[in-house]
């Protein structure tokens, strides 16, 4: 597709999935599902539809060595790296600022590093009805129709239909909405007319700068420094503050579209128990990822053995809806409702003098 | 104590702690309880009894290796080595004889290899008893007064009162009981009259020798030609039946004596959740073993990671009552009350492809 260039945001960090995510080894960098990382998957299902020069990684200077030695196929130069995170905001607009080197005509789409999509062929086509509804003008967010009353997500209220691209219907977006509470969440979901804020978005790289232009002013003066004189950015990134690009931009723009994706089969991946969700399970009822498992009357479970290899085998009985993640210095054992918590496991390690080797 | 020796039966196998046991590891090779093995243990505890050179060990060619390195303390002279298992019966035929070739006086007591034993010093306690009790004539069985209506142990009903050792009660032993169906095995708990046959046994060797030549004269004339001509002993040994000393013995044996000790925090060690019977729980209720723990709301966890070194860290959050054991290649989870069905897993290895290398 011409003129259209994929940004992929792989600054993140987190510990959610701990323990395979550590400090230094954030979860795009995981091999989550077994053989490749989110990252090498995130690349792999925009190959059908992007060249390998149009697509750009945007990344903090932590994680830019491990990124490039995963990825060897992008150009050295379509790697952007932030001197330091400083939100989704300042990471668009430095790779807008290299979209419109390019090609002053270019469209993006902003995509994530440490998704689940199990539907690529499906994300595509989304995301050419998307190029085609940014074409117009338009910020589009990418949606997905909800399929619970999730709190941990941002949600979009769709406003008027403005048409049909493929299989994709076209709304404008009339309100974004921060995470809700349980109550509030319901109700979206019961209404039909939210969709998840995905993180994702597509539009003409002229149009997200005019935008930073109009609603972040002093972050645009910067970006234009920076354009100016690439040698200056570690000085002025210590001047930006960190911001989101909902908070940012997208919450105060007009003209904003939202798809809401159906059937995508998406994840944020934000616990371990997502997984359960989107993976399709064995015959037994369990997901085992990486390893061998041996089983008397288990189901539901989720086992990711990975990182020990082929040959470790794990064995349980009578265990439903249980989490095992093992890896090489530590195992984590808990049921699926209470994988959340691993958060207070890791908040314990901070305060453990040993505890630093295994964060 | 003069004229007296140990002999520790350690030619046993078994799979009932898999995945910690192996075919080539049984269950007394193993670091059970974290730094040293069942075996070593079982040395360790006879050391302010017995001097090292009055302590032998049966055990079968295939473990002898192993536990001679295990143990260089013993002299390489004190092992006697079965060229296969042929039960306890002539194991301690064996054994017998290098006793009575040291000493024709000896009183030998015929103990585990692989059980744990909390209270060592009321144990040596107890075998000082035996000794004296076997000094007049009697076989001696060591009881475990019952805790709970096991049916996986044998019983032995006391009859007369035959006088007090130390703080030891010893009485004629009136009738060796087979592991019983669950009612009567509830009975025989009631009825305070029956111990369990711990397995252990302390004798003149001259009397159980007499014994072997009365009860079971062929398998005496085939340790008498051994005592003839060691060298014969493979050969002689193809032909000795399988025997247990409770059938081949004890069952037809007069002037048998029972002590049933109590208190001595006895353990066959038969299954996982045997251990959490038997070891203290940390203060949250839980039993480690090697590695670290880290956790969330866990109570009634037997943790073993002793074979990964002290750096390993299991984190659980939510469980309670669970059974982990980490070993190098198999993870094992599985409820306490379910740790028994290591069986059926270890069946299903047995029928996999790639099952011999966890066996």
């Amino acid at each position: 597709m011409e003129h259209y260039y994929a940004v992929i945001m792989a600054g993140g960090g987190g510990t959610r999935l701990w323990p395979l995510s550590r400090q230094d080894r954030p979860k795009q960098l995981l091999k989550l599902l077994g053989e490749r990382t989110l990252f090498q998957i995130a690349v792999d299902r925009l190959a059908p539809l992007f060249p390998p020069e149009n697509i750009l990684v945007v990344t903090s200077a932590a994680y830019a060595s491990a990124m490039r030695q995963q990825r060897p196929a992008l150009p050295e130069d379509n790697f952007v790296v932030e001197p330091a995170p400083r939100g989704t905001a300042p990471a668009i607009g430095l790779a807008a600022l290299q979209v419109r080197r390019r090609d002053p005509s270019g469209i993006m789409a902003c995509l994530t590093a440490d998704h689940f999509i199990r539907d690529e062929a499906r994300f595509r086509d989304l995301l050419a009805a998307a190029a085609q509804t940014a074409q117009q003008d338009y910020l589009v967010t990418l949606g997905i129709a909800p399929t619970f009353p999730a709190t941990g997500f941002g949600y979009v209220q769709r406003g008027d239909a403005l048409g049909t691209f493929s299989v994709f219907e076209v709304f404008r977006a009339q309100r974004f909405k921060e995470k809700p509470a349980l109550p509030e969440a319901e109700a979206m979901l019961a209404d039909g007319a939210h969709a998840w804020n995905s993180g994702m978005f597509v539009w003409r790289v002229e149009r997200i700068l005019a935008e930073f232009a109009r609603q972040m002013p002093d972050l645009h003066q910067q970006l234009t420094a920076i354009e100016a004189d690439w040698a200056s950015l570690a000085e002025v990134w210590q001047g930006v503050p960190t911001t989101t690009i909902d908070y940012g931009i997208m919450e105060g723009a007009e003209n904003v579209a939202v798809i809401p994706a159906k059937d995508l089969g998406w994840s944020d991946v934000g616990s371990w128990e997502s997984l359960l969700e989107v993976l399709a399970p064995d015959e037994a009822g369990n997901v085992v990822i990486g390893g061998k498992h041996l089983a008397v009357a288990t189901t539901g479970a989720l086992i990711h053995a990975a990182r020990q290899g082929p040959r470790r085998l794990v064995a349980t009985i009578g265990v439903s809806d249980l989490v095992i993640v093992d890896t090489e210095d530590v195992l984590l054992v808990c049921p699926r409702e209470r994988a959340q918590e691993v958060r207070a496991l890791v908040e314990q390690l901070k305060q453990r003098p040993d505890g630093e080797q295994y964060l």
